[in-house]
């Protein structure tokens, strides 16, 4: 069914329906993908309230118009970017950005999906409590935009990811039907799990306008450690043997490579070194345990149980220290920023595949031509930031044609591992093809039955995660 | 779409195509429903591969025959039996029984679907792991059947439900097709969650064959305490207070009443009492702690630091008092059974609307009639198991003409406080209109064209969870 383009004609039916100050003058803002790859088009309208939002919806179903919902914009695979066809309308949640309602006693908050990610966290620590979704972009990300793309960061081991902060949503379907899902529920067996199923659907499903989350007991004692190990094979038995030790204490488990370091010295970012010289494979792993038991010591216990694994390793004494060690992580994307990749990758493996992984690639990458990488990421999860840079002296710009080749390279090895192409960022526009060459046909058609039953004229995010 | 029965000439076809072994002569033990309800009907295959489903499944698609999954039978609400309508094929999983693959570094285990769930858990703890699952019939309940209806027991404040134990699926679509969605990933946002859809859907959109499934670490100490609180407000702090203190580490927090003491005795299940009286409101709790901190300090200090909530209390001091705590809990379904129930419910609110709930409930109960009640459960999870019991001297057929009256009651105010009518047990065939009279029409709607996107015949156990 072809959809039509936004016009001042349907932009008057709207005016007629939202009031003015839904109608944002200046839309730049919001065609703009954060990586630069590609300028979006679109007109942009801001609801106030799941009303409003069912009052826009039901008009663009009604007129065969598309709508993109857009969240924070951060995310990085275009899913809220439409560079060609019909004009959309982009749907804002900025104005629906309230806490609506905190019950500490049972460890809930729900908020309206356009509240940024760090006003969430702040929310709960107001409380006393924790909620436990942590990424780079906190400052800016949206939660709708967040649970839309099931997001990932740094937590995900112990707490896991956006899913599993969710209770439940609020929505509003492509025809303008409000689904009232915000649960309080930790057991409800009543039907289909559509709070899933919405999950993860990167707005071609509905748009979601509001969330019901829990919050987490906050660690009473929490310690950080970079320890140095003997191989990646060594930093999945040191996984392993912290799980036994430590159980679902482990907050964070993230494996960094020489090759970040040395990307830090290069461009001139400053940071504390932790080890006389950098090590070629590292783990950052925090933990936070209940009262009365000290994390500091927990992980010196560990240090001299894992001798054979570790070979040094600095555990934080102080809270300054600890993010010391925690900016070496946080940097290692602004220093691949400033080198410049050819091509960067977002995959997850089986954990105890991860060393052979990352022993293979190298070898098929030389065969394309001559690379750094930088392998990095969150292990605990079995995903790794596999990142490939030119040599010193070269830019991306040299390596323009083999691009395709890398990327192509990176995803058939983590697919012979039944691995994911998007552990964490999602499909958006930018994977919708490798979405089509590695995923399981029968899933794949799964995924358009249920596209058409619940989108049937397609003007949800068209071409996002699925061909338009 | 009309269903046809199952006949001499389909068998006649299954048999062409499927093993002799697969036909089960004698059905008996799969027609009866656990509590006696109701009497199936259909012809057992029972087939022992994914492929051998598949022909199954594709079999009945094509002549329109109903398929109802049918796993360990011990749900409650009838989602393993159909008494009416065309005659359907029942297909056993019990032959599909085995442990695929472990992966103890990675803490995975992969099985196929009709591995009863005490095996899953031997095999985890053969290696030294946990597979965190519990409940009353464990013994003979299958993965399938429990991954189908989403199951709960006593450990879901800790490591959550079925849903949260599984991280891949295996499943045969109506027509045949197999999705192999058998991920080991902990990451992996490739596409919309079907794992979760399928999870939940109670047989009625596929049929599981294989699931992955995560396994824990084990927690190196244990302890159990029982707890005297003065109301179940006061067991709202303490839980809240304990999640404060002992962050994830509290394995399950039940909530006991005094009814369920004197059913004990006055049937005469023997137990250990842990107090002279028997307290009116009792909280059972376990925490399972990290190497290297005393799970019973640990509840010595959560009992010295809420003094105004706990009246009294024992903590067990060796594995034989626990056990011997633990009995009183799972022997109060079979004091219930024992007296016979008027009518049971399994509902959740809002953890901090329980205190409401329970003060609210018997006034209304009173004007229907003369009851004693025995309300107990999961209250860690909002979850209740709200018993309605006749007076000393009385039956259940006594009350006979008042069970629906009752069962009404319970369900409008639970879902006043917008509770679940079936926080753990599904929706089967019993609650179907319970379903109808308390869900978002929005969510019955998108249930509908989900069902019918994936199940455009309708062959899939029809009439569970929806209307046929």
């Amino acid at each position: 069914m072809a959809l039509n383009s936004v016009d001042d004609v349907f932009v008057g039916k709207l005016r007629d329906v939202l009031p003015a100050v839904a109608f944002l003058a200046d839309p730049t803002g919001f065609l703009v993908e954060p990586r630069g790859r590609w300028s979006g088009q679109g007109v942009v309208v801001s609801p106030a309230s799941v009303d409003e939002v069912a009052t826009l919806m039901a008009a663009c179903f009604e007129h065969h118009i598309a709508v993109v919902p857009y969240s924070g914009g951060t995310g990085l695979v275009g899913g809220q970017t439409v560079a060609d066809g019909p004009v959309p309308v982009i749907l804002s949640l900025a104005r629906m950005n309230k806490v609506r309602a905190v019950y500490p006693d049972e460890n809930v908050i729900e908020v309206d999906a356009g509240i940024i990610l760090a006003d969430v966290q702040t929310a709960a620590a107001n409380v006393g409590r924790l909620f436990p979704l942590s990424l780079a972009s906190e400052g800016s990300a949206r939660i709708g935009g967040l649970l839309a793309t099931n997001a990932g960061g740094l937590n995900v081991i112990r707490y896991g990811n956006a899913r599993a902060q969710c209770l439940g949503l609020e929505v509003v379907m492509a025809d303008g039907t409000i689904w009232n899902g915000m649960s309080r529920l930790r057991k409800d067996n009543t039907g289909y799990d559509l709070r899933d199923l919405m999950i993860g659907s990167e707005g071609t499903l509905g748009v979601m306008t509001g969330a019901s989350l829990r919050m987490m007991p906050r660690p009473a004692n929490e310690a950080t450690a970079m320890f140095v190990v003997q191989s990646p094979a060594a930093a999945v038995s040191l996984l392993s043997l912290a799980g036994e030790r430590l159980g679902e204490t482990v907050t964070a488990f993230e494996l960094i490579h020489r090759q970040g370091f040395d990307f830090l010295n290069e461009t001139g970012l400053e940071y504390k070194a932790p080890f006389k010289e950098a090590p070629e494979w590292s783990v950052l792993m925090k933990i936070g345990l209940p009262t009365g038991q000290s994390a500091q010591g927990a992980l010196e216990d560990l240090f001299e149980g894992a001798a054979g694994l570790i070979l040094d390793g600095v555990i934080a004494q102080s809270g300054s220290q600890a993010r010391d060690l925690w900016n070496i992580r946080e940097m290692i994307p602004e220093g691949n920023r400033r080198i410049g990749s050819v091509s960067s990758h977002d995959i997850s493996v089986p954990i105890s595949c991860v060393p052979e992984f990352i022993a293979k690639a190298p070898a098929i990458l030389a065969e394309i031509g001559d690379f750094r990488i930088n392998c990095f990421g969150h292990l605990g999860d079995g995903n790794l930031h596999y990142n490939v840079f030119p040599t010193q002296g070269r830019n991306r710009a040299d390596h323009q044609d083999q691009r395709d080749a890398i990327k192509t390279a990176v995803h058939d090895l983590a697919h012979s591992f039944d691995g994911s192409v998007s552990a964490e960022h999602g499909i958006g526009r930018l994977k919708v093809s490798d979405l089509e060459t590695y995923a399981d046909p029968a899933k794949l058609a799964m995924m358009r039955a249920i596209k058409d039953a619940l989108d049937p004229r397609g003007i949800m995010n068209p071409g996002a995660v699925l061909r338009a």
